[in-house]
């Protein structure tokens, strides 16, 4: 059984809360676009791609009930970094001025988002020989998009064409994403992986041990700047230093054509308890105060190429 | 009053115990060389230079009922990376060996490291001007040390000689030195600081936000490769990429006078469980294996200046 994050069932979403992972696979059963936006922002559910297809069934609840203003406002003011959650909204507003069906207009936004996942693992997997050790940080399976993966489903296309790999998984505070999502996606699948903490990942790069580092991404502007999870500038600085090819994976909806620079990107800042504990553990004196940052920017320049659905793009060549 | 770490109580030695900070403050009594040794090795007490002069404090309480080499090598055998350990031990049987007070020596080392460190601090704090933002990681405070700290130690120096700065914390995953003794540490003093997650430093960077890094040291090799907490190499690759100085601050008995390379420095791997959990909070499923490794190696070749309390190393001069 393949994993998902949510399944449309009709008259409301069942959506796999990825708070509760990996202990506990807890479905919640979402039947207004307000019940939609909670699991957004609290992330229940989490991952751009997976945001974008929870936001147009969450629109498709919505505007049963209330004006569509109103619930696309609501829906769009969850988180402000993820392109895809503006881009879905957009195009099911677009779908109802137009007098489509909404439902089938969010059914295609998922189905689509799965095929351009497997067609990213196709054309992605090319650039994992056998016997390579690859490095991913934070979730980019099927928890973040409508299944298969983005970063993730490169190696896992890459691991069912046969090839014997191993994946180094970042842990990805503070949300441990990796350490949570990620090596629960790769043990349910029995892909060989290694957790490690995340400034691990420069001694592994230094001692000659990964040989390629595959990311997601939440947005990505014009010039090809890369907005994603809280670490991946790092890694991308680490990568080019030790001459490691640095890949992001994302589909074209991701792609902000409005914005030119990643400069420019929203950056989310999230509640400094995310930092400062974890499910109740604490691990800083409370009057500490703590800066939580949840994504960064990685220019162009540090990438060496991005690979969607619709091809590679070289941002360097 | 000043954070100290342990006190010498002419029978036995009073231990904090770290490993409940910053929620409570718990005191070890230990009364053998082998309760000193399992403080060691399970972390009640870290810090090169702590370490160093616990063991000492060790090797006075075991040579009262046991075979000196026996005591020698239970405390030796606690921790493989910092030389601080096996510099105090080797100066406590020569001490022996030749006949003087060896409670003498061991009360000399912790005077000698607590001086040190105050020298360190006065001659560091040349590098911190008024109204820098430095980031640290690990804890080389007073916990880490016989007082003062050494890279804190330096910062503790800068504050108190009135100029305002602002401290990064890393967290320092996986066992949270950071959040968990710095920021308790600096509260303690009122030095302004914020905790981030530890790939948030790179970002931090890239907007200009942090001006000089400072971190401590387990082990210095002749060519000048620091062996330091895991995450001191990626940072130093962070530093050297935005031309951000970046300090090492240790003590000479930290320098290995044998060792050539950080090659051959040996890094300690710890249990995988310090990854996966803590205090019994766990992130990732039970299967998932991960790697600890607890320390890294940064090249002479990433190092602005050593300070030492005997002076300045400009290893790339």
């Amino acid at each position: 059984m393949e994993v998902r994050a949510f399944y449309w069932e009709d008259d409301h979403l069942l959506l796999l809360d990825q708070r509760e992972l990996p202990q506990k696979e807890v479905w919640l059963e979402l039947r207004d676009h307000k019940a939609v936006a909670k699991a957004i922002k609290e992330m229940a559910v989490r991952g751009a791609p997976a945001i974008g297809c929870v936001a147009a069934y969450g629109f498709v609840l919505g505007v049963k009930k209330e004006d569509p203003q109103k619930v696309y406002e609501v829906l769009k003011s969850t988180r402000p970094t993820a392109y895809n959650l503006f881009w879905a909204l957009d195009r099911m507003m677009k779908a109802l001025k137009e007098g489509r069906d909404i439902t089938e207009e969010a059914i295609s936004i998922e189905r689509e988002d799965y095929e351009a996942n497997r067609r990213m693992g196709e054309i992605g997997s090319q650039f994992i020989d056998d016997g390579m050790r690859v490095l991913t940080h934070c979730n980019t399976g099927a928890l973040a998009t409508a299944g298969w993966g983005t970063a993730l489903g490169v190696i896992r296309s890459a691991h069912y064409s046969g090839k014997r790999i191993h994946v180094f998984v970042n842990e990805t505070r503070p949300y441990m994403q990796g350490a949570r999502l990620t090596a629960w996606e790769l043990l349910k699948e029995g892909i060989p992986h290694t957790l490690i903490t995340d400034m691990t990942a420069g001694f592994l790069m230094k001692k000659g041990l990964i040989d390629a580092v595959f990311v997601g991404a939440d947005r990505i502007t014009k010039r090809g700047d890369v907005a994603n999870k809280i670490g991946t500038y790092t890694l991308s600085v680490l990568a080019k230093t030790h001459n490691i090819p640095f890949y992001v994976v994302a589909p074209t909806s991701t792609f902000d054509p409005n914005m030119e620079s990643g400069e420019d990107v929203p950056i989310e800042e999230r509640s400094e308890e995310e930092v400062k504990s974890f499910k109740g553990c604490h691990f800083s004196p409370k009057e500490t105060k703590a800066l939580h940052i949840a994504f960064d920017i990685t220019p162009a320049e540090n990438i060496t190429a991005i690979i969607t659905e619709k091809g590679i793009i070289y941002p360097n060549r």
